[in-house]
């Protein structure tokens, strides 16, 4: 059973390896609120999981350690657990589907774990490690469902508290619920106002139907840019955890969370991955009742493959109206491009690439198209540019 | 002229504004050395450049004050004498030249700055600035040849001796000088057996050359990624502190900054920007005496444009041996691109983007090319691949 000491002792064994991680005023996220971020995308290993796996691992008897450790995971967790386990001196074996990134399977190998890459998905590799675990007597460091790894990572509980007075809210991700329920269980033990709030992508809302439900239920199959919390079932004991302490759970579109990783970027300088981002899209968008209240996002994580980060920004500057395309149909005469252009840099637009094509085989022999990146202030911005090309004649096809 | 009282009096002064930003260990960034990153990027602003331009301010006389303050600036030091102003109940005015990006226009207003666009280049800026100082009696904020400037940029140094013991060396960006003249003397004043070196973009090494050749020398012209460090000639007052207290200066590629850029954001979750990053290029590359020493990165500041920073992380993959590109002349017949597929898959390359094309006009009618771009994991990775295609007999045209 999860109790305050373990808490305590979690935090004090955790000493050894973790940073207690800044936490960063961050106003431009909500000017309705006193938002601020908990960096946990800045802790060792790029995420909170160290701290659940550390903490689990210390609480292993030396015959357990001995045998070493195991689990499943293309994410944080397998960082976490591989980083964890060489700081305690003992054996990390971690599975992966065969599909994981490159980058993941290098960094989890680079905290001194053995890879074992599995052929199939995610449930191959849980399949093959359960039974490499009965096979080589490994501890199996479960991700979320364990009174210690939930304990580990309540210890970020006492750092806000620490940190800050007079929280009203903290706002946090939920995939397994394993951190939601360590933090809601800390927070509400010592400061039962402080509000907590759980957020997770709408492609995954495997804890928010459970808890709406009031029964564990498995989603088919989940889809979502945060794969940090795509998770299909919830834990028994998170369960538990979530429908006690949790005062609300709300859900965040890939879109929203694209623009919460954008504005983290360009607003604080972080990485976040889309896990990390949820809270900071929750409060954005208006999604948790916190106007006027002194509010934590939780930023969880931080490990984003870098060629999706890449397409998120794209994604993110479109949907702020900081980007936008035009197709423009011209007739293939000179001057066009150049009255074109003129218009655009008139009203201060940037453009950041052009692509002047023929009309395709079928339609309009004379006819070509312009295809046009802009640079733009924000949607207001657009609509400005678009009705001045559309005035002077240009029909904009899309 | 710089003193210790002066520093410690920014220092005081500062509280009201700045967050003393987080030190953070960072071993894989030169594993011969100890690292660690002062990250100012993470400082309001993004940048450490509201040091220098809040304390400069706090100096000013009350009728100087009530006249408000100018400064000619596209970046870091518009948004920190924006903020500063701002936040001493102040008016600016940045000009801008034209061509400014959009996002850092954005900033500086949002800042709270009046924004004066000048048609032209930085020096059309400058000399608008100049001519409005006289009309309306506003005081000049310099960037960096001012001794009230560089006593806050020096508040640096006295939060790393509080933050870590036993620094043996510094790592500065330099553009015009201000910072790591204000960091060395503070640095040299308390602790002089600390070693301090500064960084420039190999496309603006002015300070480089003017303190190897013993006095002020400008550049024609200056050319790199980090323009926040694109500066033609020091300033006075910043040669005399450089050539006194630095103990080397070094320049870095632009591939090498956009290495460092990359490592930073995989590793450390932190965007820096050009100039932020030359300190991180140097210590990788080995460019500083800093094996075996603890050695602190300063980076200075975190706001590079996000299409640029699209650009950079593409740059830093190739680089890095990430992605590669390959472009293999085919016959054009059925079966060839389930070959090359199969080839690579077996040696673990990740396919990120296909293009199959026909050979141009006046090449072999029935070739065709197949331009692939993979993820890989280092450039000996690449190697295999190569190797691999060609002994199949495959043509690697690039």
């Amino acid at each position: 059973m999860l109790t305050l000491d373990k808490i305590y002792h979690a935090a004090f064994k955790l000493r050894e390896v973790i940073r207690p991680t800044d936490l960063i005023h961050a106003p431009e996220i909500n000017p309705e609120a006193d938002v601020y971020l908990k960096t946990e995308n800045l802790q060792v290993t790029g995420s909170f999981k160290v701290r659940g796996a550390y903490y689990k691992i210390s609480t292993l008897t030396d015959e357990e350690k001995s045998h070493g450790v195991i689990a499943c995971s293309a994410g944080n967790h397998a960082q976490g657990v591989a980083l964890a386990a060489s700081r305690s001196g003992i054996k990390s074996v971690i599975c992966l589907p065969d599909g994981a990134p490159i980058s993941k399977v290098e960094a989890t190998k680079s905290y001194g774990a053995e890879i074992c890459l599995v052929e199939g998905v995610y449930d191959d590799a849980y399949k093959k490690a359960l039974q490499l675990k009965e096979e080589c007597g490994y501890t199996f460091i479960h991700p979320f469902d364990d009174e210690n790894v939930i304990a580990g990572q309540g210890t970020i509980g006492l750092e806000l508290l620490n940190d800050l007075d007079e929280i009203d809210a903290v706002v946090v991700p939920i995939g397994g619920g394993g951190l939601i329920s360590g933090v809601a269980f800390t927070l509400k033990s010592l400061k039962p106002d402080i509000k907590v709030y759980g957020v997770q992508a709408a492609g995954a809302p495997s804890m928010a139907n459970s808890v709406k439900d009031g029964k564990i239920e498995k989603l088919d199959s989940v889809s979502t840019i945060a794969d940090g919390i795509a998770v299909k079932q919830p834990g028994e004991r998170t369960f538990e955890y979530c429908s006690r302490y949790v005062d609300g759970i709300v859900t965040v579109s890939d879109d929203e969370i694209s623009t919460a990783i954008l504005t983290l970027i360009e607003k604080h300088k972080l990485i976040a991955e889309g896990a990390g981002a949820v809270p900071v899209a929750a409060v954005m968008f208006n999604k948790v009742p916190v106007k006027g209240k002194k509010t934590v996002c939780l930023v969880s994580g931080g490990n984003i493959d870098v060629t999706i980060l890449s397409r998120v920004i794209k994604r993110g500057l479109l949907k702020s109206g900081r980007t936008c395309q035009l197709s423009i149909a011209l007739i293939d005469k000179p001057g066009q491009l150049r009255g074109v252009s003129q218009i655009i840099a008139d009203l201060g637009g940037n453009v950041i690439s052009i692509h002047h094509e023929r009309a395709s085989e079928g339609e309009d022999v004379n006819g070509c198209y312009l295809r046009i990146v802009l640079e733009t202030r924000n949607y207001e911005h657009i609509a400005q540019i678009r009705n001045a090309l559309t005035s002077a004649g240009y029909c904009i096809v899309q």
